[in-house]
């Protein structure tokens, strides 16, 4: 176990507090992590189960006498099988790692995501991670085919199914997947992986509206030779930040545009894609005379129109500490939700112009304020509550890839089903009855209306 | 509520003794099924959810006192969006009504099996259903985006997203996926939609052994212009049979094989699919030079090569009620375990002889006797043994898409992870304490060795 100036010393990760208990333990095994569970357990210390700390809602945060428990030591990739297409690996993989280990193989996992050099595959599964392939592969939730992991009370759950099609009782995986380490140490993994494509091709178009941006990417997903691979938009605000910090200019390009839209097809060759990429094109410029665009032309362009898209850390460099938000919308409720969110902000503050930008094939939308944060009580909440309002009922989430951690657990009490928050709580309090796990953390401390609340806490 | 001579008259379905309970409701709308819960809770009675009643392993049977809630009538579907593709439906809305729909469309649900006529997408959940394109597109948990429920206390889960990424806390529709009936009715679904393909073409290989299967499903699955779409493998006993059967032969064609595999493979036009399918023809015959094939030149001919397959009845008819398993394992697996298979059942009697055949790209078989059923217990018991034995310790289950139900809750009982089956009991006394869902099936009544347990039922 590592203390003091030792755990001082190490790199907290996206929160400050990850490290603030002051207490890490690595194990090496499976065996092992059972072990520190019934030590803990014993001393009544809760764990704090860590992975790479890129999390961004402060799942890892640990207080004063709560236990690290970083799976730093347990990152070896087990079994790589390119005929079953599966990946069987220790939690601590670090993304990068399993996606290089099965381009080798001419496989790929499915899952993509910026913090790639950092993320490991249990913090993604813990957080269910999604990234900019969801709308094809599903997020990790749809990627696991198996799972071991070291329940509160330091048994092992043992799940490590290869295969896709398991009908044998209640499947207690998808419990622990998405529960930000609240019930239960996830130890191994088994991935499913899919065949890497031969070739991709980029685009940029400069489009007029949220449906041109949506007949865009219909088209590209029907395409009969080649297959829609990413699909991310820009608002203009975001475009214009990201254009203006990356130096990036075409004079034939409509830096105008109200939306921009980054889309990567796939298939056998760059010149084989080409032709798909301009039928796209037609299709939209045909229904939407405004549409501009333009097709890459080689590697070093692909990667100056992804890094527009990528760098939102240029966001925070203007504004430190934005406020951020990560909703997820379908794709239909989009437009009508932004206009209602600028009308909301607008009585607040008629200079709060939010940068949107998001994986839009999925309904995935990143929205950061422009003003530093942490913003004064008040104006976070009324800020809050403009986002958020009439996600759900629009069949949207308030929380769609980042996880509940410790920043939207009031999110998650104010937004949530209140059937399903009790029925967690309840769930919560049979897995980990001494709350051992990760607590405070996701699982709202009480109910939120106890008038509408059913009787699983009874 | 029908009863006696009323639901007497009814189809029991699959099983004779879905109806067997001589009780049966048919509600209108979820708050009619919530009002039935809780009339029956006040009474004590049980509730079987029924869909389309044709689940192979008990799952609807009813007992004397206990009711039959069929989802009949709750079969609309709410809205079918071909922009976000999704569908929202009713449980009882029925597999093959629901594909008509996307099909207008252009869109397709993403499983397909054979009791599409009558199964139910409420049905199909519960059983967590898979079918031939599972290996694609998983199976059918991985295609709700939203589901709605009734809980045992006629409270209501309402979880109507419409969006792939949510990470909002635990994701409880996965606990009612897959638990046949045990945990609630299921009243509505939100679906992901795929795009139907623009031409098909089938083939179909004689092979010398399963590496050659393989390298045919692995080179299918890596072509850049078209995609795998399925890929059916029958051994010989199941080819000899169902091909004298349908009368079909070929003079061209090697009926001797030891292995056939059915492809299909999908992209813009026939014409252009051709040359694809003779690639993976010569990827596997510079291998394997003993590999014939023909490669289908009519929709005629398409049909009669998959009614090779999927005429499964023919077993039956020769040996009525014969015993049946669904068994999935990864594809290293596969001939190891056959040939094992083949071993232990040459002990117990050197003329038993499976017919088996499957979805191979996904590792799932179905493996049927050479006797009619059912079988003198000794005899079924040793039969079962030789076919579950090491399925666990291979990667693999043996329940792969039709679930426990009545029939394998024993086999969940002697094959179950310890854990998980206290867990499992421990869930199912939480969510349903007075035990009134569909009770006795799925959940094992007891543990298996007490001694391996763990602390969740103290
Ligand atoms: C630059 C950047 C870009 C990002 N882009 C995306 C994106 O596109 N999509 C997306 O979904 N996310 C994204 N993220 C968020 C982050 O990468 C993911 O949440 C990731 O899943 C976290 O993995 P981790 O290993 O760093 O987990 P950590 O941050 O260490 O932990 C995250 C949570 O999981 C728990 N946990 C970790 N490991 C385990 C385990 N083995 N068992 C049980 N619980 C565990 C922790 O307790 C914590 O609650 C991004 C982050 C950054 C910094
Ligand atoms: C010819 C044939 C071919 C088949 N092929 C396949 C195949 O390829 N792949 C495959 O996976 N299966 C296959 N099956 C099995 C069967 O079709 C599936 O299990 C299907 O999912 C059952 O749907 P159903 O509506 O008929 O459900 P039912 O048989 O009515 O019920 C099945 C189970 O689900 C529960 N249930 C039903 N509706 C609800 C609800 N709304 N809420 C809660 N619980 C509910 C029931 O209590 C029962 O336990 C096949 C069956 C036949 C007869």
């Amino acid at each position: 176990m590592l203390t003091g100036d030792a755990v001082a010393a190490l790199d907290p990760g996206w929160h400050p507090d990850n490290l603030a208990g002051g207490l890490l333990v690595q194990p090496g095994s499976t065996a092992e992590v059972a072990a520190v569970v019934e030590i803990a357990r014993a001393h009544g210390a809760a764990i704090v189960p860590q992975g790479g700390r890129t999390g961004l809602v402060g799942g890892g945060i640990t207080r004063s006498g709560e236990i690290a428990l970083s799976l730093s030591r347990m990152n070896r990739i087990v079994r790589l099988d390119p005929l079953e297409r599966t990946a069987t690996v220790e939690a601590g993989a670090i993304l990068e790692t399993v996606a290089a280990e099965a381009a080798l193989h001419g496989l790929e996992i499915g899952i993509d995501l910026a913090a790639r050099g950092s993320a490991t595959i249990g913090g993604m599964i813990s957080t269910n991670a999604g990234g900019v392939l969801a709308h094809r592969y599903g997020v990790m939730r749809h990627r696991v085919l198996g799972l071991e992991a070291v329940m509160p009370d330091g048994s092992v759950l043992s799940d490590l199914t290869r295969i896709v099609k398991v009908s044998a009782g209640y499947d207690l995986k998808h419990l622990l997947i998405g529960a930000e380490g609240t019930l239960g140490v996830v130890t191994r993994v088994v991935l499913k992986l899919e065949p890497l494509p031969a070739a991709t091709l980029t685009a940029l178009f400069s489009l007029p509206s949220v449906d041109a941006v949506h007949l865009a990417v219909d088209a590209a997903g029907r395409l009969g030779s080649a297959r829609l691979r990413m699909a991310e938009a820009m608002w203009k605000g975001y475009f214009d930040l990201t254009s203006a910090v990356q130096g990036w200019q075409d004079p034939a390009y409509d830096h105008a545009a109200p939306l921009h839209l980054a889309l990567m097809i796939e298939g056998e060759s760059r010149a084989a894609l080409e032709p798909a990429l301009l039928a796209v094109f037609e299709a939209v410029s045909d229904a939407f005379p405004g549409a501009g665009g333009l097709v890459s032309s080689s590697v070093r362009q692909d990667a100056e129109i992804w890094r527009l898209r990528e760098d939102t850390e240029a966001v925070y460099r203007q504004y430190p500490m934005a406020p951020s938000y990560d909703v997820s919308l379908p794709l239909s409720e989009i437009e009508g939700y932004l206009e209602e969110l600028g009308e909301r902000l607008g009585v607040i503050d008629p200079d709060l112009s939010p940068f949107v930008f998001g994986h839009l094939a999925d309904g995935n939308l990143h929205i950061l304020m422009n003003r530093p944060g942490p913003l004064a009580e008040l104006l976070a909440n009324a800020i809050d509550a403009a986002v958020y309002r009439g996600l759900g009922a629009r069949g949207g989430s308030f929380s769609a890839e980042h996880g509940v951690g410790s920043k939207r657990v009031g999110a998650l009490r104010a937004h949530g089903d209140p059937v399903k928050l009790a029925l967690m709580a309840a769930l919560k309090a049979v897995v980990d009855p001494d709350n051992l796990m990760n607590p405070g953390k996701v699982v709202a401390p009480a109910a939120a209306d106890p008038e509408r609340m059913p009787s699983w806490t009874t």
